[in-house]
């Protein structure tokens, strides 16, 4: 940790990856505000207020290109706050809306952007209830920048938190990699013949589904940055257990794939805008999965060994650690 | 309005001053958005969840310098909106924190920031308990920009809204235009000697001390962008009401007056950030002026006739209308 706070220490693409750079530098923000209930920056919150359980989230949206196939700047930032509030088994009920806006952008622009707002609230059913409009000077933003906070009620009896059980059964509502590899695409211009789309949706209705199927979900989280590998790392470690995933049921689309074996990226670390992964009590595995319907795979389980890390189970039956993302494979995914 | 969502416009910095530009665009949001609780984008929005009424606000910091005299970006993304939350007659407690760092950017001032961040959020004893770290390549932002989200309660009997009543008595808690005239002076490097500082400052236990104070409390707002004109107007509209106030009793250091004098601003619309505006009703305006203490000042009051405009009695007894900024003063003061 001391390397990041050396006071010659400039931030670097990677402190933003969602990767280990990132864990180290949201650390020394926890430690220098100290600040117990900020367990991890990164996720929604679980507040007390009056005798109300409430869920509060936030994040910033600053993806390149601004439109892509399967979404926006303005779907992304319903949805991807939307999803936070979501994994912490709470019903997502408002958002704000902050736009940082660069001199100069096209008007135009801004209003499909709110049009795919709105239209992503509605489908949501949460509501845009305060917001704010700064504008900066050409030259010192980057098109437009999307901040957006949400709000939702906790009822689940159960606590869906950052620790895991032994044995706890991973399951998967869908196929990884599809986010990055649509943005990675839309932005080089890479002309690959492809039908890769973003996964970008708003998962709050099937997190509700699963939230009725069992009172034993101990953690759900989305693998946005960093990816699937990377958030296994997190919940690995915030258990203090081990984590075993097995490659062949890991879905992934084969042009995902290919696309992934020709630029050389692990799909496994790859951004993902509309997965989630549940830990669940293993006798209700059955029924979170029926829950979410064809899509869902279990793809692993908590394990007592190898404490803190996580294993992969290849296809040809040997073994790998899967540890967190450290270099930066894609800025601005999200 | 129809000017602002032409295909061929473009943002100007005028869309993101607090004047009648931004008015129009976050009007034009609004009506895209088809929502019925964002009354005003820049404001705090009044929830109701289960049984309580919660305030919830959001604004994103873009200040520049980034230190300046009387506070830096990160006293002022804690400030600015625990202010918000308060002047909807709500106790702050929560504030989310989301960064977009410019690459390169100095972990020396990083920790700067943070560390006045948890002095702030100390002082005005607000938890910091969730937040985002995004970093964009260089050049794709200007260093760093903060965005904050805040929740409060509200216990007030009474509904602190956007909509003043006749007679109503107009209290503010001290001297406007320090914060815009220590920016512009920090800015510019202009070096007159003075001692201007700004006024950030979090206002939420002297808005306490007034809610105790009175129960006919109807209005309250923070005049940040635009200044204190600005916000006049915005109540005088929003309340379909006249507003008159006396320029004899308006407080100004005079270093600020000068300084205005000189560079040809007027203070009227210079941007606060540690003051605040109380509509009250008369019967209640010494109880509330003796709650903020001996710097309150009585500075004016709401008409029935003249609707919609805010009048200013000059020094020398004549009247004149103050309308709503329009042109741009001072681009990234918040």
């Amino acid at each position: 940790m001391r390397r990041i706070i050396d006071m010659d220490k400039k931030i670097t693409l990677a402190h933003g990856n969602g990767g280990s750079l990132m864990h180290e530098l949201i650390e020394v923000l926890r430690l220098s505000l100290s600040n117990n209930i900020l367990n991890e920056l990164a996720d929604a919150a679980e507040l007390h207020i009056r005798k109300n359980r409430i869920a509060f989230s936030t994040d910033s949206y600053v993806i390149k290109p601004l439109f892509f196939p399967g979404g926006d700047i303005g779907k992304l930032s319903v949805c991807g706050t939307v999803n936070d509030v979501s994994m912490k088994g709470a019903v997502p009920l408002f958002i704000s809306l902050s736009f940082i806006i660069e001199e100069g952008f096209e008007m135009v622009n801004l209003e499909k952007i709110v049009q795919s707002i709105k239209k992503a609230a509605n489908k949501a059913k949460v509501q845009v209830v305060t917001g704010d409009i700064k504008v900066v000077e050409k030259g010192a933003a980057d098109k437009i920048f999307i901040n957006t906070a949400g709000i939702g009620v906790i009822d689940y009896p159960g606590r869906v938190g950052a620790k895991a059980k032994p044995n706890d059964v991973i399951i998967i509502n869908g196929t990884i990699a599809d986010h990055g590899i649509a943005i990675l695409n839309a932005r080089e211009n890479l002309k690959f013949k492809s039908s890769i789309k973003s996964d970008c949706c708003n998962l709050n209705f099937v997190i509700k589904k699963c939230l009725r199927a069992s009172k034993n979900i101990h953690v759900m989280r989305d693998p946005t940055r960093g990816g699937l590998a990377t958030a296994l790392n997190e919940i690995a470690s915030a258990s203090n257990l081990g984590i075993e995933i097995y490659e062949k049921d890991i879905p992934i689309k084969p042009a995902v794939r290919n696309l992934c074996d020709v630029l050389g990226f692990d799909p496994l670390y790859v951004a993902n805008e509309g997965k989630f992964i549940c830990f669940v009590n293993k006798k209700d595995a059955k029924k979170v999965k029926k829950a979410i319907g064809p899509s869902a795979q279990i793809i692993g389980k908590v394990i007592s060994a190898h404490k803190k890390e996580v294993y992969l189970k290849t296809k040809i039956a040997s073994s790998r650690i899967l540890t967190m993302l450290e270099t930066d494979q894609l800025p601005r995914i999200c």
